[in-house]
């Protein structure tokens, strides 16, 4: 039993986690989401009895293990659900794609607070509206020309990010594009003209049976202008 | 051997790499700062048959593995040169934390380019101020107070940060308060006043033999306004 500790009512980094341990079917508990999960998650957070805190949400709880950080926690997830290579270099390479992923994520946040989290977006759309150009014109081809690249020169086929199976990679690329789309839909259909593996990628995770089921489910949170990928009109240049 | 492909001239996210192999003691060519090296690496990250590019450098080329992304270097070295616990709960765990340095140094990063790296920083400069604000007075207290909080927690003292032998987050710990040291010295040592453990841990990576020996050789590159912790008088809040 997992217990997955992160912001309610919003997908963000805790989703990487979710689509995870939905395509595992793993039994786990959403407890931000629980009556009064919220002040668990603070108190654990603030409790000294945990010698390994995390810095921020998502963390998940697995036994005695407390794991923070998205791609640790996928690290630890990837080798137990057979979401990743068993062998050293394969384990090396889907980590690094997640990690670049996590990079995308932050870019993608700081679209809409280039000048940090303590003030809201409406004190600085100006800033944010050029952040965002370079993002949809520079950053966006760039990730996802570099995802088509990989794609496209793995040895076992173009239909997986690693190898010939599924691993938490594809799980996470998915969902960029998820996000993606929500947030900035012209620059992201433009740039996935050019990337027809990622496309496909996109789809075939999509279908998978748990995650077709989990994406019907109300497990899945809607995205929304609270959480990391957010739709504002005048920033998808 | 190891190859380590990195821009020359600057430390940048190079230098965590660097500081684990002079640790290790390890075999290794810098390659971008060899005669031709630039070159060579340019033709290496579009050379079609690397089945593992890298979206950037720094890259470490280790016999057939090509690596990218710190943290996944990181995590390679740490196993290979006793840079990192045996035990699974103790690698998550160093791995997290480099993890969490890594957001740091994204986020020192952005002080001077809060509007993306297509600019100058002398053309974001009124931003660069505003997102430096934030940076100097709730993310440095923030994440240094979290580094003090886990060395005390450290069930086998608050010399290492995990367990009581030398990891590689030590010696990225070390690189923070140097980098944080260089480019905002004024906010980096109001926060360090409430942080004697990690000021110890730095004084403590710093006398390490090989290290010491690493930061007085001309291997050791200077901090500059090309790297990742710039010193802009003005951003020092």
């Amino acid at each position: 039993m997992y217990e997955l500790y992160y912001w309610p009512g919003i997908q963000g980094r805790g989703e990487f986690v979710r689509l995870a341990l939905e395509e595992a079917a793993a039994d786990y508990m959403d407890v931000g989401r629980e009556p009064d999960g919220m002040a668990v998650m603070i108190s654990l957070m603030e409790e000294a009895s945990i010698k390994t805190p995390s810095f921020a949400p998502p963390f998940l709880k697995h036994g005695d293990l407390v794991i923070g950080q998205v791609s640790a926690i996928l690290l630890h997830l990837g080798a137990r659900h057979a979401l990743a290579p068993v062998d050293e270099a394969g384990k090396l390479w889907v980590h690094q794609i997640q990690l670049t992923i996590a990079d995308l994520v932050s870019e993608a946040h700081d679209t809409h607070h280039p000048l940090g989290m303590g003030q809201y977006y409406e004190d600085q759309k100006p800033e944010a509206k050029k952040r965002s150009k370079e993002f949809c014109e520079e950053r966006i081809p760039k990730f996802l020309g570099w995802f088509e690249t990989i794609l496209t020169r793995n040895p076992e086929g173009s239909d997986h990010l690693v190898g010939n199976g599924l691993t938490y990679a594809d799980l996470s690329l998915f969902q960029v594009v998820e996000g993606l789309r929500y947030a900035f839909p012209n620059a992201t259909e433009r740039a996935l003209g050019g990337t027809p593996s990622v496309v496909a990628l996109h789809d075939m995770v999509a279908d998978r049976p748990r995650i077709a089921a989990y994406l019907d489910s109300d497990r899945r949170l809607p995205f929304s202008e609270e959480g990391i990928f957010r739709h504002y009109a005048e920033l998808d240049a």
